[in-house]
């Protein structure tokens, strides 16, 4: 039985009939090797795009169940064409969106869960020899309503599939060579990393490295399924493994893997909360219940006098309103005092496997900052991953001062072409 | 219980968001008058164009199956967008493609005949008060794929879902404000008839009149469902009705209701084929396993000496590589002569049902065209249609003097904007 191998192509690796061309040569590459293929392909180019701006011409709220309707189309013309462009080349394919498959999700639409993937249908065409190419992004409820998955949500359905029919392998195809120590574009002697655990690549995606998002990442690590990243446009360059298995060579020799920046994230401060037990359980509770994610916390000590304490916290951009509008709306309930915004701001991260138990990889970190004359605003750390909110200004010069001093810094610039991911 | 109406939409009717606001309306009036309305849409202005010129650029024969996938995207993105705008004018509405409803088709590509149509999600729709958006065109088989109807599809999906939900009426808008007696691009006093009857409709739509599929005709008269075409833009308009009950006090005062020309033919004479039993049969039997549609034939009388005949056929232009094909193959099977074609002609009928049993009007048209000095090619007959075949440059001027001579020309010239139908 031949190993089966999930492949994903991104909307800029099939923008044209030109892209989808070579994407066919990359699937068929792959095919020859001996592998039983299955492609995963998101909207071509701007496609989402257009779309959005039509819908938005007709409504400027519309209904999410409708906005997945819209959407899906977009992937069932990518999977159309790259298996026409497929059998065009002599190799037999057939596209499958969702529906057809059965990438069953959970009943939200814009940022549906995959539940389940049936595969009898696609083992019978892998059977039958076939390149099966997969409508990304999208799934159906078990009502046959279409869903899409949100944000990163083509990465995830590849994992998702791969998980499913116990793939060798998912390769993620996109416009860079592979997952960096940070962003070319603010360090350009960033290094390409050849291997990463699923814990750091999930530490890296979640602080901004757009290269994976953590959602797909999450779903690999939990099905052990290798990631490899590459290059849609150099087939002869191998990208970046992410794996179950800590590199342990990188993690003697260097304890930080990669350092990035996430400049989506807006920090809030709600001022006075009285230092009653509950209230903070209360505040992030309905917050939670709001799908809002909070990231980096900060609870001040109780100040003498009025018993109130202040709280930090950052948020997704995205979500600053409808947070604004929450909190207003609990502000007399938890007698609170005033809301601060401040969206100049940027976390500045390092992530590695490697900093468990080397106390002085923090220090490292905080003095560098400080010598800097940057003052850090917030503190967050796990395992394997440490984060400090800066002014958005001193962001770019933190990143390559800490890429320099944990010894990330390549002896050549970085070859990296078209839009690059933020690592 | 309301009555249910069928509206259908075509592509240039929701070529834009401005337009599709515009079908917003329409639809909302249908439902505010205390009908259920059901609504069936085509994809945007050209965007099958697109996607076919697309679809080229990859492969000169891109798979059947492929380009249903393809071309099935279109309708999901017209589906949802006039969700969108009649939902954000407060009314309810549900976007639905064939799969999700069960618009199940023959398992062919690219010119699938619906066979079933399941009914309990859009009656459970209706019943919750929601104008239901259908995508036209498309269907699907009984095992999961995705087809596409052919030629005039959306229409013949809007009749259908008429026929199966038992609707009051099927109402076709249109850039034209109904059927017309001939095309006002050739005739501009051309009258738009208040009424037609199906089998009146039906061989207009044979004979070139591109205002209502055959196949939508077809379905309607199976099924009784009265269809109304009507201009999407003049709302004011009633435009025509087209039912089973024959017009008699048109019958009684026109023989004639309307006359067309059909461009898209072409004839083939296939000479010397030996007179000998079963080789017509052996030629059209051929064609028609091949999907051909063969219209007008003549078969020459036997010469005496060779013992052969001619037979002359005409066939849709769409069709003639494939059909010398086919005629090339068989010729040596059939020891048969040389194959001319001729695509310089066009097909003049006059239709009506007031027609039958008055041997006077087939003279008449004869009689007419003699005089313009234009040769007849072939002729054929049914019970309210005479067509003849003419030269190409003959064409519209045998139109005008059959309006005139039948007693059609209207005293106002006929006001119609945008595409006009062949009549």
């Amino acid at each position: 039985m031949s190993d089966i191998i999930v492949q994903k192509f991104g909307g800029t690796s099939v923008a044209d009939t030109t892209k989808i061309k070579s994407v066919a040569d990359a699937v068929i590459k792959e095919k020859e090797l001996g592998n039983d293929v299955v492609v995963v392909v998101s909207a071509m180019g701007h496609t989402t795009d257009y779309l959005v701006k039509m819908a938005k011409e007709i409504s400027e709220k519309p209904s999410a169940r409708e906005m997945d309707m819209l959407l899906s189309t977009g992937e069932g013309v990518s999977i159309a064409l790259l298996s026409m462009a497929i059998q065009e080349k002599g190799y037999q394919a057939i596209s499958m969106n969702a529906m057809q498959i059965g990438i069953i999700t959970e009943s939200v639409h814009q940022k549906a869960r995959i539940i389940d993937i049936k595969t009898d249908k696609l083992r019978k065409h892998l059977d039958d020899g076939k390149i099966i190419v997969v409508a990304g992004f999208q799934g159906v409820t078990e009502d046959g309503e279409i869903t899409t998955l949100g944000r990163g949500g083509s990465d995830t359905s590849a994992v998702a599939l791969a998980a499913a029919l116990r793939a060798k392998r998912c390769d993620i195809y996109t416009d860079v060579e592979g997952v960096y120590t940070t962003d070319p574009r603010i360090v350009p002697c960033a290094t390409r990393l050849k291997q990463v655990s699923y814990g750091e690549m999930l530490e890296l995606a979640r602080v901004g490295a757009n290269v994976l998002h953590p959602r797909a990442v999450e779903t690999a690590d939990l099905s052990k399924i290798p990631i490899r990243v590459r290059s849609t446009f150099k087939l002869d360059n191998k990208g970046t493994l992410i794996t179950g298995v800590e590199n342990m060579e990188i993690e003697l020799s260097q304890p930080v893997t990669g350092v990035a920046s996430d400049l989506s994230q807006v920090r809030i401060v709600f001022c006075d909360i009285p230092d009653v037990p509950g209230n903070a359980a209360k505040l992030f509770g309905t917050l939670a219940k709001e799908n809002i994610s909070v990231d980096m916390i900060i609870q001040s000590y109780a100040r003498t006098g009025n018993n109130t304490n202040d709280i930090a916290f950052t948020i997704d951009k995205a979500d600053l309103t409808r947070t604004t509008q929450i909190l207003e709306s609990i502000r007399e309930d938890l007698s609170a005092g005033a809301i601060h915004i401040d969206d100049n701001i940027a976390k500045v991260s390092i992530v590695g496997a490697g900093m468990v138990d080397r106390p002085g990889i923090a220090a490292t970190m905080f003095e560098t900052i400080a010598k800097m004359g940057v003052n850090i605003k917030m503190i967050s750390t796990s395992e394997i991953k440490i984060s400090c909110l800066v002014e958005k200004k001193d962001s770019d010069e933190a990143i390559k001062a800490l890429h320099t001093i944990f010894n990330l810094d390549s002896d050549k610039i970085a070859v990296v072409k078209g839009d690059l991911p933020n690592i």
